[in-house]
This record gives structure tokens, sequence and C-alpha cells, in this order.
């Protein structure tokens, strides 16, 4: 099932081909997830995507790989995104998520749904305390 | 505004007392904010909220407590709860996180919920290879 | 604050007036919340949004009122709907929702709003035992 | 799978039968689709549904048919609802959405998610520019 | 599909049988359902979860336990998971409800949902009347 | 109110003063909304965003700049962002929506949302015919 047509033999476009590599290499398999095989019936949308993708999760920055991985899952998770949960919880165990982490950061994510729920029942005032504007951070 | 009556003197109750001690003890402030204020409505609903986020946030645990607030942020966020971005971000900030650290995790958040949307607009099946029972962790 | 402008004397429009009279005869008060107000730029969508609410919320029907006032704040609160849970709180308790109640409710939508975060982020496969294809109801 | 028992010939019962009809006649076709047959367990929600999608959705109206289907894949895409998803993008197909459209779509919908996600975890104050009541329209 | 590898022989670990025959002593079934068998990873996290299901939904509280079902439904509904609103509707539908309970259910369900985005697109001012600090209650 | 701290003199910081000069000349308006003023505490971060709102919002695409904005607006209720709902509103009236296209893309989101609710509360089947696998486009 799918809403739009998966492209055949998408590599004939040499745009295409060209993001296909670049996955390749910088992921060093010969796996191309679907995501990228449906993106291609768009070659803009699908650089501009991968480009988004590696430099944000691939490429160094002040958060640790790992981190990023497990941030990612928490927000596909509540946006009930099943193909993103799955992508990237693989991609988080690759990268050594252990299951006392897994577990954890389930923990996390469920009380944070759960706190949520809360305060958008009570809809009480934001604490003035909190207020960047004011704590100088 | 509020959707529930803040309560008045809800120390004069017992039950909300010790909760409200423990709150003082565990962050070495006097300072209680809003959330438990508003559920001193029903103590048992207070202590068990107030249980859990001791347990799961403050308690040491697989997860650093800066990546645990992270990921509550993410989650908070996506679920357009204000109060509790809030409350987190304030938290996240008081154990540490940098402006670089602050920008990354907004990176990710935004990142994620982009191809969630563009996931969940495809509804692409999902590749075999990101299912964990033939993965094997 | 507002992203559409409220109507001024929306009842010099004889559709709206009979609406807001309506209104007022229903709920045997004079006081038309805001919604309405804004709604009435557009009076066939006053129409339409007033007569769903009376029919579904107002008419005799399986569930009891209160309990219906108390699934309207759930699915308000997940959808981080603050307008609708300040009005919904407020005719579920002039509908006799108790405090005992009201904690009640917040304990269940919280406790759902975790597992679904939780089975989210699990993705494992539905038992065929909760196909109703099957159960036969 | 299904959380609801799907009806048995349901055009046995007139009132369902007459909804089916006039879907038949609508759309000059003679595929019911599922959600019909599975809302068939109550003609009265069945032709409620239908009288709204088809005053909604193939009245005439101030937004072009196209639009108003590219409107609902949006909407039906941040609720994480594979059904709609699959039934409106089939729809906006059927009414002649492009490739190019349908990528301009996901890339509003996409930039629209991110930038949600963004605001939510800033919570930022909104301009009073912003305000309709000040604006005047 | 799954994002976490199911337990094998998950009741040769005692606190995992413990909560097992805990589920089947307390529902009368030998029937464990796959969200249990997929906690099982994390023996504490299973006790938690069923602890904390079992205190909310099956213990006597001031809400009826078919009441309880359906506003789990409505949440699950709203939060997209699939899993939880096909449990959850077997489980009403074993407590009692009725076709013509269902049937309200998703019409109020239905409608919240309608108007939450509703207001969620006027963002129009919460009445100074729906205040409880202000309300009394 | 807010979770970050609004930069002072943002504009001293040549790479910020040079999106702010862009968006000045883009907009032909001196009028810089808070997102930009927030983002600010990451230059890079704030490049990213305006970049890709200029990509996609402002230069020509194969959807109308008033499709595009009302899309953004569906997302946005849908998402429950205040500030976005905000500034697309009043972008979507300054492009010339008029009463009534605000009406009917109320009236479609409304719509969009409420069979979302019922399609994931019953969790239904998708059919075949749907599967654009198997459609061709």
């Amino acid at each position: 099932m799918s809403a739009l047509k998966k492209s055949e033999n998408p590599e004939n476009n040499p745009r295409v081909k060209a993001v296909f590599d670049d996955i390749r290499a910088t992921r060093k398999t010969n796996f191309i997830n679907h995501l990228w095989h449906y993106l291609a019936f768009n070659p803009e949308l699908l650089e501009q995507t991968w480009r988004e993708v590696k430099a944000v999760m691939i490429a160094d920055s002040a958060l640790d790989p790992l981190v990023k991985e497990m941030i990612y899952i928490a927000v596909s998770a509540t946006n009930a995104c099943a193909y993103c949960v799955h992508s990237h919880t693989a991609a988080a165990r690759a990268k050594g998520m252990t299951d006392d982490q897994h577990a954890d950061l389930l923990r996390v994510m469920a009380l944070a749904a759960k706190t949520n729920q809360i305060a958008n029942a009570l809809q009480m005032p934001i604490d003035t305390a909190f207020d960047a504007d004011q704590r100088g951070s």
C-alpha cells in the first residue's frame, strides 16, 4: 500500500542516481530504504530532503548522534509516524542504543505524553519563572 | 486563565504538604510551580504524578539528565503543550543546555516533524529491514 | 488576539440572530460565548456548527450528557485546543462533574496518552483477537 | 483488521441503500469504498457523514475542488490518518493533481510541520500585527 | 512488523512471569496481548505499566468502567494509535458497549475534532466566564 | 512569555543583518515578525529557516501562493500552533483570501478532522483501489 506510485528504475534519472550514490557512500551500504525510492518521483524534493537529513543527522553537531536519533524517535512516535519510528529505531540500534536506554527513552516519552495531557487539560497559567525573557537565557 | 480552580492553602492537607516538602527538598528550592498547585485538588493524583516525575526524571537511569529533558521538550512541542515546553526548557537550561545544543535540538525536532509529515503523506510500505523481529534486536 | 476579526453587531444579520436566539433559548442563558461571535462572519458556517452541536451534545442520545462532555474534553486536550478545553470543562462542571470524577478523567486521559506513546513507539503487530471482523461485533 | 465489524448485506437496510445509491450516482461509479461499508452499522451516522462530505467536498463553493482535496490531504497527514491520506490522494489524482503539484503540496506541508515544531518549541509571543481584531479583516 | 524485538520465552524471567500471572488472574483469561509480550524486554517498565493500567482501568473509581474505556478510545483515536484503538474497542465491547453507544461515541469524538480544528484556526480569546479561578469550581 | 530569550540588537551580527535585510527586501516592509527575532540566537538556524520559507512559500512553484498559505494554515491548526495560525492567516488575508474562502477553508479543515477521527477510530482496511502502486499514478 502506498499513496504515491514507487518510481520504476529511478536511477535512470542522473539527479536521482547522484543522491542514491551519496546515500550509499555516506551510509556505507547498498541498501536504499523506501523513503528515497518514493521521493524519487521529484528529484528536487529528493535532493532537498537528503541534503537536510545528511546535514542534521550525519554531520557533526552539538549533540551526540545517538541522542539525535532518540529525539527523532520521540517526535515520530508522538506524530504516529509508523515508518519513521521503524527507520529511526533501527538507526538508533545501529548506533548502539541498548535495551536499557531504549526502555528509558520509552519511559521519558511516556511520562512527557502523560503530563502534556494533564497540563493541556488543566490549562493553568505558565509560571513567570519559566519566561526566558526574564530568566536571561 | 485555567480550566480548574487553583487550590487555596493546599498545604493544609497533610498529603499535599508531604509532596510539596519532597519537591522542595529534592529540587533544593522553595519554588513550587503551578502544575503542583493545580494538581493539589486531588492529593492522590498529585502524589502519583510527582512520584513518577521523580522516578523517571530525577533518579539515575540509563540516560543523561539533560538528554531526558531534551526528549521531554521534543514530545511536549509536538503535543503543543505550552506549559510543558516552558517548564522543561527552563529545566534543560538549568542543567546546562547551551545555545548550540538548543539550536541542534530544534533542528532535529524540526527535521523529524518534516519527514514525519512526508512519510505520513506518502504512506509507503515499511522496509522489512526495519522489522526488529527479523533484525534480532 | 484572534486570527479572524470578531463581527460587529452580528445580530443585525437575521440568520445570525436566529442562531443566537436559539442558543439563548436552548441553554437558558443570555451568555453567548466567543466561538459563536467569531463564527458569525459566515452565517452558514455558524448555522451548521450550532445545528451539529445541538444535535450531538444537547439532544438525547445513547450516552449520558456528562459522559459526552468528558469525551469532548479528552479529545480537546489531546488536540491541544485551549478554547475547547476551557468551554467543555465549564460545561462538564455545570452538568455536575465532581472533583473526583475530574481527577479520574485526568487519570484515564493521561494513561491513554502514555500507552499510546509506548504503542506508537513499539509499533508491534495488532493481535488478531482484536479484529472486529473476526470477533463478530 | 478493523475495530468495528463490517456490515453484511448493508443494502438490505433502505436507509443504507439510499445513501449508497446517492454515492454511486454522485460519483458516477459502482465503487463504494470501505468507509461507507463500515459506517453502515449506524444508518444515521452514515447519512450525516455522507451528507456533509457531499455538501463540503462535492457542491460548488468558494474553493476549487482540487484545492479542497489538497487541504484534506494536509490535515489527514498531520493527523496520521492512513485511510484518509490514501482515499483523498486518490481523489486528488482523479481531479488532475500532477506530480509537480503533489511535490509542491508535500513541500508546503513539510515546511509547515517544521516551523510549527520550531514555533511550538520557542513559544514566543504573537506579534500584535497578526491580531485580526486590530488588522480589520 | 515491529520496532522492537518480541521477547522469546519471556516467562523464564520471574518478574515477567509474575506480571503475566497477575494479568491472567485479573482478567480471568489465558490471553496475554502483544503489548505485554513486547514490554517484557524490560521487566521494570512492564511492571510499572501493568500496575498503572490495573490501578486506573480495573480498580473501582469515580467513573464507570465502560465510560473509562470510551475516554481511552477517544484519546487513542486522536493520537492515531492503531493498536490502542483496537485493544480498547475490544475491551469496551466486552464491557457491553452497544452499537448505539459506539455510534454516539464516534459522533461526539468527531464533533470535538471538528470544533477543535475550527477553534484552533480562529484562535479567538477564551471567555473569562470559562476561567475556573473565577468560576469557583 | 517565551521559552527562549529574545536576542538583543540581533543585527549587530552581520549574518543576522543579512537575513533581516533580505526579509525586508523580499517582503517590501520594515516589519520583521517575532519568529525571526527569536531564531536570531543561532544565525545558522535563522539562515536555513528563512532560506526554506523563501524557496517554498515565495518562489514561483506549481501551486498558487494563496493555496500554499491555506495549506499552511490547515497544517498549523491541526498542530495547534497558535503563532503559525496567526501569521499565516494574516499572510493569506494579505494575498487576497476572502471571507467566503476563509469559511470554505474552515469547513474543509473541520470535515477532514472529523473524518480523520472516525477513520482512526474504525481502523478499517484501506481499499486496494487506493493503492497508488496499483493505480499507476
